[in-house]
């Protein structure tokens, strides 16, 4: 299977950007990817002020943009995410389209990010929008995937509801920033890959350095084993990388460290609705 | 707070061995060191043929000798870990002990080391061991604790459990090897210490080229930030670190992990015995 995360850079004009975003597709496409990832708010600039401004709801222009551009380029595609409006509520949404355009799944942020980093980061999401609050988890033609936002990835629990439920591989729209990136980025893909043996993919707006919010950059795509498979810069790009999700039971096999938990000594479970 | 980790090799004398650890532990105490921890089987080879020859019950020889040496020296000490025999079962065990060598906790690692990894590194610790199942969390003169046992550490879920339990730092006497060490040892450390906003001790065997299980060696300290406090190499040492346990709360502070994990979406439970 090969995946390709797009790393655009976000300008401004959501229009500009959703046009981007679709001839990147279109590229990645022309190339052989299966699967395509856009970045966390990959056409609305990371500030609580752009939020509301940009939000759209399902049927909107952002959401019919991207069925199309599944539909026309025959992937699997995670729309990154965007601000979905529903009726007076924002949520930080990542919709996944299949090859026809119909949509699979839609995970809305629900760890929000409010943090205060002395020197460094601050930022407070849950300003403007609301929390999901549902684990998301979908089968396609390439496989069962589980799909959640930036954030929602520093938290070992949902990685791990995701694993159980049987996620082959981990779908991240990420942004990351320069305090938390350098620190944490690679490091939080490469153990989640390791402790739950699939593969992650993260995927991050490219390097706005004179952007209000400066997002990491560095896609990346980590292996069952923890190793790094494809890794970005901080410059606009398309990272590629061809993954056997056949590795996963390889490496379950010889390092069983799912079957090996103590079940009887502590229980993660689902609170459903 | 200093912490001391005694990098010891591991001779197959277990007298010589208990011995040099406790000269060891008086030399830590002498540099400053109020807690001093020891690896996983300080004074057994291991192997499987080793663990029942040398295993003992409590108030044999090694608990004894580990009792002298927390009191002569005054230090919290996590004597590493040995083979406990109770009954006709063998536990592999990590007891500590306070100032005046009164028994603190003990842990009885719970998740065994049974691994077959293609070209790399096969054990089967079940065949020999009988698997604990308690978590240990304990309190001390100098904070509260959380300890396990090496394979232990692989499991996001009781370093979860610990942490809610309210331990501060997680203590790991543990062995690595020359497979899964390079791959995952810092790695693992450094994410759980991230994931829990605590400090994570590593506490190694030195590296025996000739010995028939080869240890990593590497003993570690991270941050509750994830950085690499101290890091030791592959031969005989004493690594220290000194920490400031209120490092945790400045962390939790400003990125708010633990109070935003979302427990009306997910649960981790310990189930009582």
């Amino acid at each position: 299977m090969r995946a390709a995360l797009i790393q655009c850079l976000v300008s401004g004009d959501k229009e500009r950007d959703v046009q981007n975003a679709a001839a990147r597709i279109a590229e990645a496409a022309k190339n052989g990817a299966q699967l395509v990832m856009l970045p966390e708010m990959f056409c609305c600039p990371y500030t609580n002020r752009c939020f509301a401004a940009y939000a759209e709801p399902v049927g909107g222009s952002i959401y019919t943009a991207m069925q199309q551009a599944a539909a026309d380029n025959g992937v699997v595609l995670v729309a990154g995410s965007f601000p979905e409006r529903r009726g007076d509520k924002i949520y930080n949404t990542a919709f996944a389209f299949d090859e026809t355009g119909a949509q699979l799944a839609r995970h809305r942020k629900m760890h929000l990010f409010d943090i205060d980093v002395a020197g460094g980061q601050s930022f407070k999401e849950s300003k403007t929008f609301t929390a999901g609050d549902e684990v998301t988890v979908f089968d396609c033609s390439l496989g069962r995937f589980g799909i959640c936002v930036c954030f929602d990835m520093r938290f070992p629990e949902l990685s791990r509801c995701m694993t159980l439920r049987g996620a082959q591989a981990i779908l991240v729209p990420a942004a990351f920033n320069m305090t938390t990136g350098p620190a944490h980025w690679e490091l939080m893909f490469r153990q989640r890959a390791v402790d739950n043996q699939l593969f992650t993919l993260g995927c991050s707006p490219a390097r706005d350095e004179k952007g209000e919010y400066v997002a990491y950059g560095n896609s990346i795509v980590c292996s069952p084993w923890g190793t790094v498979v494809a890794r970005a810069g901080a410059k606009e790009t398309i990272l590629y990388a061809d993954l056997d999700l056949g590795d996963n039971e390889s490496i379950r096999a010889q390092l069983p460290l799912l079957s090996a938990r103590r079940t009887d000594v502590y229980e993660l479970k689902e609170i459903k609705g």
